[in-house]
């Protein structure tokens, strides 16, 4: 179809010839489809993966250059072409994802069966909230503190949270530069989907939480993933980093001290990777969730700063208060607005009590000392039972409240052992929930050190 | 481009094949915008509107006959015409649109400075929360019920939910058709979100809710408008609905008691509309939030179930529960699992204290009847002090907790003249924030009955 002289055209032979142009595009769109199953019958024939980053990096760049080319805004560009991988991948036979179901709702099956547990799966601390958490949020609740609050949250909480990131980051926020998020999990939504738009794509660091992945998948983004391994020590080498920044990558997401590893990266090599993402326009994400449980204190993006960038976390893990769904993001002021402006559409604030409750977690320092001290034991616990386990092999955590370790036994997985375990009363979460790590499990420490000395002793006994 | 013969290709020619589709898609995407563009300059010129619905469907038509043809998933092909037609509008000067700011920022701004102000703008009624919701709530909280709990809530609340719907619909939901969501709006977000698809539409009747449309708007879904009017003391015509069904349309929203004008269809309307979707495969989603302020029972769509049906509503106004954000729905089981994964990805679950404390409200008889009562008392307040004005004209609410009047007065519309209001102390909603209803606007009941009498005494005096 050739270009046309739109100037001396009127208003019906324009919409002719766009509802001319609409149509071949919906008639090269069948043909690329067709197209696509006849590669996915050659890939079936041939075993090849359905998944070719190669070739789509090269689609990628060749959309952007034709964006270029013909002055269409590749945002544009990248939207249809997610559209046409999206149907190509259909064609070729790929399943849709769908977030699995929480790992814990079969441990919670069992229990309704009465069948009992030792639940070492949930990434929850048993600690009780702080008291005066309990009391603040009472207080709270009687004296009618039960409205509709700003979006960002109420100003006094706002204003305690700016001075707890001065007293651990040593971090000027402005007030427009924080809001209140219903969890640290809807303030990592709304940082990815502020930053990110579909067709676009994110530097993922493997094995992790696996809300980014499919945070990302229900956003329309592609995942670029960086396998990080346990004979590196989960390291990432800025390399690495380097080769998954895609031409469509806009942000890449950082989580240490890291879930399931515990790993927590040296303040050079974090200092790197920001650098990195700053050289390559990226907006760093990280979420920081379990800052506070580390043996030695975690690099935070507040402390490095790169260009553009998106703190998340949340109270539910430092001060326990995991059924408070309240969480936080700091950020630019413009992403912010857009965080707010999420918060607004679909939940309009976290409420007006629990705010007023952790505030008062803001201050209970006895409070976190002891819980990143308890942790800090069950670590030791945990690590010197599987020490007598020649069948799993681990790297101690720097930090967070999991030991993720590998099974070293001939036709044993990390999986089809912790299918095991639960048959034997114990619940772990498998490898493969945080990526491609089959081999590994997941113990959580969120339980009293006896539960997971004696879960643990339970796995020595299934390897005897 | 001619259609390859692709059974006689290899891997490496049909990848060239498809890049070279895929180029020629975007080539075409550049000049359709570019045509766009054209035609944004003549309609500027001839001061023609850059939204064209009739246009829009005939080109929808056409993509779906035409992905018919070439045997593509017509879904894929909305998707695409919607990247396309975004573009185009774009092209033409079209200003993107951002939910607005909630209104009341300005009425908070004011007060900050110290300026008193009426607020009859907010939807929140000042009754307090029941006793036993309160004390409810603090007794969880003090009992630890601080965790996580299933996405889609507590199994108590879910059969405490399922009693309440037997008693006020006679509607017996299964467990799997109940999901306790994190407030009615988030329910509304998981409904429209579950039900339609980038490149859909849906009929929204109006004025209405702003939130239906920023929502829409947010998943890529098309509004289909029914215009109601004042003059036919707003209601809509089943022709009127019929009408708004686009060849793209896979839902209709409907609210009744409606925010802002109060009105309840008769059971006869109600269930012609609902038969109405039926006919036409749409999902019903119904957001009965008001459902319990109403003079006369309002029909529920429990009680005409429609083939497809989402309903949702919330503890906030019946209860007057706005600061605990907790709300439901009600639908088939496969979309409340839909609805399940959304929560369980975007924020895990509702507080668990506050489902304990929602669990005393449904008990609650004598509150809600207080409320009602109270609220029936405000409307007469207001409509007996609005019969004084005549410059404005109202029909009586049926139900909610706002009055919508009419600003009859040469070279004043209701936006200037909530405008006036707010520079004299009162706030109000202009009427252009829930359609094209400019010359109106909405009252809020939620003030104890002198506020409320005051300020419509100032309305008559700026008038006078």
């Amino acid at each position: 179809m050739d270009e046309p002289k739109i100037d001396r055209k009127d208003l019906t032979e324009l919409r002719v010839e766009i509802a001319q142009v609409t149509k071949e595009i919906i008639r090269l769109a069948g043909m690329r489809t067709r197209l696509g199953g006849q590669v996915g019958i050659i890939k079936m024939r041939d075993s090849l993966p359905i998944e070719d980053e190669g070739m789509e990096d090269a689609l990628i760049r060749e959309v952007i250059t034709e964006c270029e080319r013909v002055g269409l805004d590749r945002r544009t560009g990248l939207k249809i072409l997610t559209v046409l991988l999206a149907e190509s991948k259909k064609a070729q036979g790929e399943q849709e994802r769908k977030p699995p179901a929480p790992i814990f709702s079969r441990a919670l099956e069992q229990q309704r069966k009465g069948v009992k547990l030792v639940r070492l799966d949930v990434g929850e601390p048993d600690f009780p909230p702080p008291k005066a958490v309990l009391q603040g949020c009472s207080d709270a609740l009687f004296g009618l503190k039960t409205h509709y609050t700003e979006s960002r949250g109420i100003p006094e909480l706002r204003e305690a949270l700016r001075r707890y990131l001065v007293s651990k980051h040593r971090f000027q926020a402005e007030d427009s530069q924080v809001a209140v998020t219903p969890s640290g999990r809807f303030a990592v939504y709304c940082a990815l989907a502020s930053v990110l738009s579909e067709g676009e794509s994110a530097v993922v660091l493997e094995p992790n939480w696996p809300a980014y992945r499919d945070v990302l998948h229900q956003l329309g983004v592609r995942p670029s993933i960086v396998h990080t391994s346990f004979d590196e020590r989960w390291t990432p080498s800025a390399d690495q980093v380097e080769e998954a920044i895609r031409p469509n990558t806009r942000a890449i997401i950082v989580s240490y001290p890291n879930n399931p590893t515990g790993k927590v990266l040296s303040p050079g090599l974090f200092k790197e990777i920001l650098e990195l993402a700053d050289d390559h326009g990226l907006t760093v994400v990280s979420d920081e969730i379990y800052n506070e449980y580390a043996e030695k204190p975690c690099p935070s993006v507040l402390e490095t700063t790169p260009k553009k960038f998106v703190l998340t976390s949340s109270f539910s893990k430092t001060w326990s208060m995991t059924g408070f769904r309240v969480g936080y993001a700091v950020s630019s002021k413009e992403t912010i607005v857009n965080i707010s402006r999420m918060i607004s559409l679909m939940i309009t604030s976290v409420p007006e009590f629990i705010q007023w409750g952790a505030i008062k977690a803001l201050s209970a320092d006895e409070d976190v000392k002891r819980n990143v001290r308890a942790m800090q034991e069950r670590v030791d616990a945990a690590c010197e039972e599987l020490d007598k386990i020649d069948s799993l092999e681990y790297a101690r955590p720097d930090g967070a409240m999991y030991v993720f370790p590998r099974v070293n036994k001939q036709g044993e997985t990390g999986d089809s052992f912790s299918e095991k375990l639960l048959t034997n009363g114990v619940s772990v979460v498998p490898g493969s929930v945080f990526g491609d790590y089959g081999d590994f499990f997941r113990i959580s420490l969120g339980q009293p050190r006896e539960v997971i000395t004696n879960g643990i002793r339970k796995m020595g006994e299934l390897f005897a």
